[in-house]
């Protein structure tokens, strides 16, 4: 079964353009920010931060902001809520530098390129990191503030932003991440999927609360919405850990088969792989449900939950 | 000369007293805050995250944003003015622990504890230390609520926040610091300023202006406000190299004599020990001058003004 016709996709509907727009437009928003983004910064740090910021991406995280924008505003969606999508991409690019340094995942490529703290040294990259976070509320509020959301709409946005990149969500996540990576440690499904609703999950949800929120959604379509982006979550880091076993360097653009060396769980180790593929089927079968349950017919949404599942085969 | 001589303190005013009374609001603060901050982080991580909030310190931001706030609100400052205050502190908290990662400045004591990195791991400390930044924006706009403060007010202090976290303050600060101390930097006595203006400076003016803005001060003491935090700034910062220098590591609870060893740019090494503290005695009266310049003549700002003098001596 192809994605499309898993989400059922209007055949009309090009997926692939579709994507390329999407990433076309958060690049070009995410370079109108860049240099208020490192404002302030000298030398070497002000790079690492608009080399972090360039890092190629999927991104995944701002096109679904300005697609649940777009399923409570329908027509165009404005350039503000791409540069308000970017928020949450900056507090995302944050956590891959942080996540690559030694003391964390130890890598040395990321998409391709050399990561930052191999280009910009260890305390450049922390540094850089930690200065991206405070940067993103700002890009957030600022955003927000084009889009002429007052000022109680706004801190609700920060909220999201701050509940979804801290120990609740994606920090949280991370740590339980690499305790996994323990060899004493013993993970079992319930505790994969609890690291992954925390580490992807959280902040792909506060993505499209994020977009949804800022075109005024009711409190039933942010929970249809939420429910979608945990489903995607998880879907997304299944068909990552099944890319990691299938996959190699070159394809990944970063290092392969570091989860079987570290001989830490993950779902093709406790499923296998087949299984696995079929548990990501299953997640973005759901994800879109949640989102039909509420009446929401994205072609967008259900474009983005098929590229997802099609990276995975 | 001594401080109260310095500043003018009226001898009635026991600034011990203060100061201790100061710490102990301020730690009552931090653990009512503490379940909440490390709120959703399980294990390890949310223990670092405590150990790092419980690092006996000064509380030198927090005080002095709680008595910005009293030199507009005068009468008793209210608990939740050293919440408030408290988000400042995070903030710091979070920057000693990156701080005294072995990726930066490599301590493994801080006030006579051993670092975060060395009890709980680098990976853990780092990432305790991301999770405090968001949870200080949390903490900051929910006792900027429970102050009745409006939207559009906590979002001014969210700002204020923001602002000096980041690559325009201390973060900042915190990486040309980093490279001052590469074998072939040159730092001059501008290059030595911007660093701690930058490190220390934006963050204890930071404090002020949200104490102040809490209490809804105008820009003109606003801004007399920051220039005495910026000031104050550099004072402390002179001390803290003339420390370096002249205590001992029992004293000091932390390593001595580091930026010697290192062959780092520091107030003593460019103007000698002698003049070192005449510059941080200078500084001081121009803080205490900024203030009075704008009519505000306050006991406790004067008497933490002296305290940082003092601990040079």
């Amino acid at each position: 079964m192809t994605a499309a016709a898993l989400t059922g996709s209007p055949a009309s509907f090009d997926v692939d353009a579709f994507l390329a727009r999407e990433r076309d437009r958060v690049n070009a928003a995410l370079d109108t920010l860049a240099p208020a983004v490192a404002q302030g910064a000298s030398h070497t740090l002000r790079e690492a931060m608009l080399y972090a910021l360039a890092t190629p991406g999927k991104r995944l995280r701002p096109a679904l902001c300005a697609a649940a924008y777009g399923v409570l505003r329908p027509g165009p969606v404005p350039d503000a809520v791409y540069r308000l999508a970017c928020a949450v991409e900056i507090v995302h690019t944050y956590s891959l530098v942080h996540d690559d340094l030694p003391c964390m995942d130890d890598d040395d490529l990321r998409r391709g390129r050399p990561t930052v703290h191999v280009v910009y040294g260890c305390g450049t990259a922390l540094l850089a990191g930690a200065a991206l976070i405070p940067a993103a509320v700002r890009v957030l509020d600022g955003a927000a503030r084009e889009l002429g959301l007052d000022a109680p709409a706004r801190g609700r946005l920060v909220a999201e932003l701050c509940g979804a990149g801290g120990a609740l969500g994606m920090v949280g996540g991370q740590w339980l991440d690499l305790r996994a990576e323990q060899p004493d440690a013993r993970v079992d499904a319930e505790g994969l999927e609890r690291i992954h609703r925390l580490k992807t999950g959280a902040l792909l949800a506060a993505s499209l609360r994020i977009g949804a929120r800022a075109a005024g959604a009711d409190e039933a379509r942010l929970e249809a919405l939420t429910a979608y982006g945990r489903e995607l979550g998880l879907a997304f880091q299944i068909v990552d850990d099944v890319l990691d076993v299938t996959r190699t360097a070159d394809e990944l653009g970063k290092t392969a088969g570091k989860d079987v060396d570290a001989g830490k769980a993950t779902y093709p180790s406790l499923f296998g792989l087949q299984r696995a593929r079929e548990m990501a089927v299953e997640r973005m079968g759901r994800a879109v449900d949640a989102l039909r349950a509420a009446g929401i017919h994205s072609a967008e949404l259900e474009a983005l939950a098929a590229y997802v599942l099609e990276r995975g085969r």
